[in-house]
């Protein structure tokens, strides 16, 4: 682990694939090599903005981060995409599986793809992808973009493991509005609608508007930033300059207090973590397991009340009896 | 406790409220003492209506739940109100403490006000809540209110335990809409503008039409029921009635599906119990408190990732040395 964290370091493009597998990785010897091999490059990590995006399918969410990566690149900074996709897991495919995607970006020095979906529940998931993103920034990425759909609760997730969070909506009346997942819109720090181009240019103006009143509704998430809205065409490569130069912005605003919450984040991540790990071991010890199956009939059908089956569980995983 | 259980099954007051107080309580015998309670109630738990009432100081909520609760024991119901307010255990004070609020609904026969606040932490609370709510129900109390201040996460705790959530809302223009908490109106099965009499009469109207508004921008909870919003004014009286019949209206609407939203309601309150329970556990256990608080300042300083701080504690709590 020793000599892969050293090549990651060294901006070792297959190290860096071969890092983030292991890290993907659910085998306990793996998970033991992960941690050693995060050890070792977490002292030269923290050095990118980490950018949440998230978008429903249709609001043209590759085309997006295909053009914004290639702009940033330009720019001479360093661009990693990930993503999470709890969804992947169960229908096998994946929001970055397709290889025809982000074909150009994809072939960019200046840009790692992950192309392959992690897979498991979301906590799994997640604590991969933040790891994933531990490691992206040893291996020198200045930028690394969060993908996720837009639907369930992996928005929130991804929300609690980066600096901004951007929400890509595609132009729509009421109706498409009406669709949008609950809760996504209070996550957001910076609102893109995309696909302003051709016909859809006057909705894509009237949709901007319509989200700017409903962030208005709402309270911002921190002091040092009001949320905002812009319209861009990925695929004419309009508007992508001003998405980035809200991006900035909201670096510039906020930066003071980056370290305060990024600590916040990494103790809710090591409660969260704790949590999961302990209902994974639970799960895992086939007596309670049993137990607990049989126990969530029962308080289904109101035959015990939680807290008693509660207090049943634990006992039995905690205190097992001997034999 | 078997005395004490039917007690409350007959309808005794006095033994409700010492069931309550049984059931607050934190001490390990008592916490046995309820557990067995419960059990013997169980059966006869299920018969109320559960609405959730949450609303920013300000909104007038007890007068509103004094005047709610007034109109539904004239239509013949007998009405229990609880309160979620994690707050009071900081400051004190409580959002149903004040002996002066709802006072006439409190001599009223048919209503029963916990007076006494519940207190602890947030998980804490809600537990004590819904067990209390099932000890209502037991005693036969067909409505059953469990109001909580608008601020904080209380809200999604006490939307897990309800039928229906219903918002509070004082007229008010945009600035104090902006103050509305994130994520409330996502919870709202009903929205209430309060104080539509005298000079905020015709506010009230407005504000109505902006919730309606943001509440069409979001995707509905449920397919069998679309959000909508009643105004009122808790003390001319005008409106209760509008309000109860949207309420009756939600019941008949969504009654096919309750034995199945309870269901897994229940079943997450299990989880929940259960992962509260565990960390309850792991930071009553000195040695892994004491890892737990030096491992959260390395998190947070970034000198261990969250997750081998988090296998380090756990194989603290689960594998302790012998010694």
């Amino acid at each position: 682990m020793t000599d892969l964290a050293q090549q990651v370091l060294d901006g070792d493009r297959r190290a860096l694939a071969r890092a983030i597998t292991r890290v993907e990785s659910t085998r306990p010897d793996h998970r033991h090599d992960a941690e050693q091999l995060l050890a070792k490059l977490l002292p030269h990590t923290g050095g990118s903005i980490r950018i949440g995006i998230s978008g429903a399918p249709g609001a043209g969410k590759s085309t997006f981060i295909e053009a914004l990566g290639t702009h940033v690149i330009d720019a001479g900074h360093r661009v990693a995409v990930l993503a999470v996709d709890p969804s992947s897991a169960r229908s096998g495919g994946s929001i970055l599986g397709d290889k025809t995607r982000m074909e150009r970006l994809a072939r960019s020095p200046g840009a790692f793809v992950r192309p392959s979906p992690t897979r498991g529940t979301l906590g799994g998931v997640a604590r991969r992808t933040r790891e994933a993103l531990l490691v992206c920034e040893a291996a020198g990425f200045d930028v690394v973009l969060v993908e996720t759909v837009g639907v369930g609760q992996s928005e929130v997730a991804v929300a609690a493991m980066v600096d901004l969070f951007l929400v890509l909506v595609a132009p729509g009346a009421g109706d498409e509005l009406q669709g949008l997942k609950r809760g996504i819109m209070e996550l957001a720090d910076v609102v893109v609608v995309n696909k302003a181009d051709g016909d859809l240019r006057r909705a894509a103006g009237s949709t901007a508007s319509e989200y700017a009143g409903a962030l208005h509704l709402m309270r911002p998430r921190s002091e040092e930033w009001t949320p905002r809205v812009v319209t861009c065409s990925a695929i004419e490569g309009t508007g992508i300059a001003e998405v980035w130069d809200a991006v900035e912005e909201f670096r510039a605003s906020t930066g003071a207090t980056l370290a305060t919450r990024r600590g916040e984040q990494a103790k809710e991540w090591l409660w969260s973590e704790v949590t999961g790990s302990l209902l994974d071991r639970l799960r895992a010890d086939p007596a309670t397991a049993t137990l607990a199956r049989k126990l969530e009939a029962d308080v289904t059908a109101g035959r015990i009340t939680p807290g008693a089956a509660a207090h049943r569980l634990l006992d039995e995983f905690l205190h097992p009896r001997p034999g």
